[in-house]
């Protein structure tokens, strides 16, 4: 049977839903397309099985890498070329499944951090989950590109992680219901602290920020960057906007 | 390895991506959930080497049966316990495709059919590709359910496919760029020819609608109505509004 003309993209997903179908709609708003087969073809695991990643990195809580493997490994053979994950957090673990699956990941963060390098950002603000900051995921990642990584407070990490699991995951997107005043003070004060970027490393994140209408100029989102990145690794072309 | 507690829903998309990124959302966005792994797994194939419906049906064009039923067995291969399609046209070849697949499809125009009639309608319009009109694709489930199916006139059909080709599947979703006026002639006319309901039964009318403002109470998305009977036939919760 005829294959179609781009490589076709593998999503292991389902960290959480929403993000997964977020990442599809900006490689598909992003293709240079003018019919359906014009868009390049994915296959796409939204695995809720997957457990917590940042309970398993901090808490001991129960390891998601059976489960993201037993997507791998489905997706590989279902036909996928390459692999991507929209789960910054999850990114901890892509090392050890890339040892077992036989087709490459397009890693999230190292595209984010080569993609800061080339804007010339020198100090960048990571706003993640507890599990992607102590791990040191994108401290590994900017360090690497020359860029000092700062983190908000322990008060504003606990904001963050309560936009993430109290808000956003939990489906509540009406702005009037989201803790708006304590974002803006966090920004303010990253901006204050000197960082050129503000990294929205949680899949959630970017969500929040849009709905709340706090998402400038200094905001990078890494999804958007995988996407990007992923079309072009899929031989589309990104669409001029 | 554990299985979910939910069914895993298996979709046939790229018929387009973005309508399928949308039923995504929709399942998402309808089920009773508070964490990631609440939500109900699902398996999609956005197969883009899928040869247009339309064409197909009236043109004598590729037929989609074989790139359908790659995906159909792929999705079965890979753990899917029932299938679903966002794209009315394909269902055209459902039948065809059940012959030949070990899972159950759940069938758009059919839940559709079905939650007019406990609704009381008796004269609806559909607004959809000529291969969906000219199959008589809903009039057969429409007629079945004792409700009378109306068309647009040829002229006002042009301005449909011109919504789904020129405009939608082309990724132009400024409002200040789609055809407003005729649009909204259209639906004054059908409203005057007694139609209670507007089933917009493309996946992309719906989008078009909601971009234009014009998604009123007699507007019923077929797409919307398939995630409700998805969540409830995988065994989750439809969220209560």
């Amino acid at each position: 049977m005829e294959k179609h003309k781009f490589k076709t993209i593998g999503i292991i997903g389902g960290m959480g839903p929403a993000a997964t179908a977020d990442l599809m709609n900006k490689i598909i708003d992003m293709t240079e397309a003018a019919k359906d087969q014009d868009h390049i073809p994915m296959l796409v695991d939204s695995n809720t099985c997957i457990p917590d990643r940042t309970l398993a990195i901090l808490e001991g809580g129960e390891s998601p890498v059976p489960q993201m493997l037993r997507s791998a490994k489905r997706l590989e053979q279902a036909g996928a070329d390459f692999l991507i994950v929209p789960c910054n957090t999850a990114h901890f673990f892509v090392p050890q499944l890339q040892k077992e699956v036989g087709i490459p990941f397009l890693n999230m963060p190292q595209e984010t951090g080569k993609l800061l390098q080339q804007k010339g950002i020198k100090r960048a603000a990571v706003l993640a989950t507890n599990g992607t900051c102590q791990s040191g995921l994108y401290e590994k990642v900017l360090t690497e590109a020359g860029i000092e990584t700062l983190y908000p407070s322990p008060e504003q990490q606990k904001l963050v992680m309560s936009l993430i699991y109290d808000y956003i995951k939990k489906g509540i997107t009406d702005p009037n219901k989201l803790p708006r005043e304590g974002v803006v003070a966090m920004i303010k004060d990253l901006h204050a602290r000197g960082a050129q970027a503000l990294l929205l490393a949680c899949t959630e994140l970017p969500l929040a920020f849009s709905i709340l209408d706090l998402y400038d100029d200094t905001c990078v989102d890494p999804t958007s960057v995988l996407a990007c990145a992923a079309i072009q690794k899929a031989g589309a072309t990104v669409r001029k906007k």
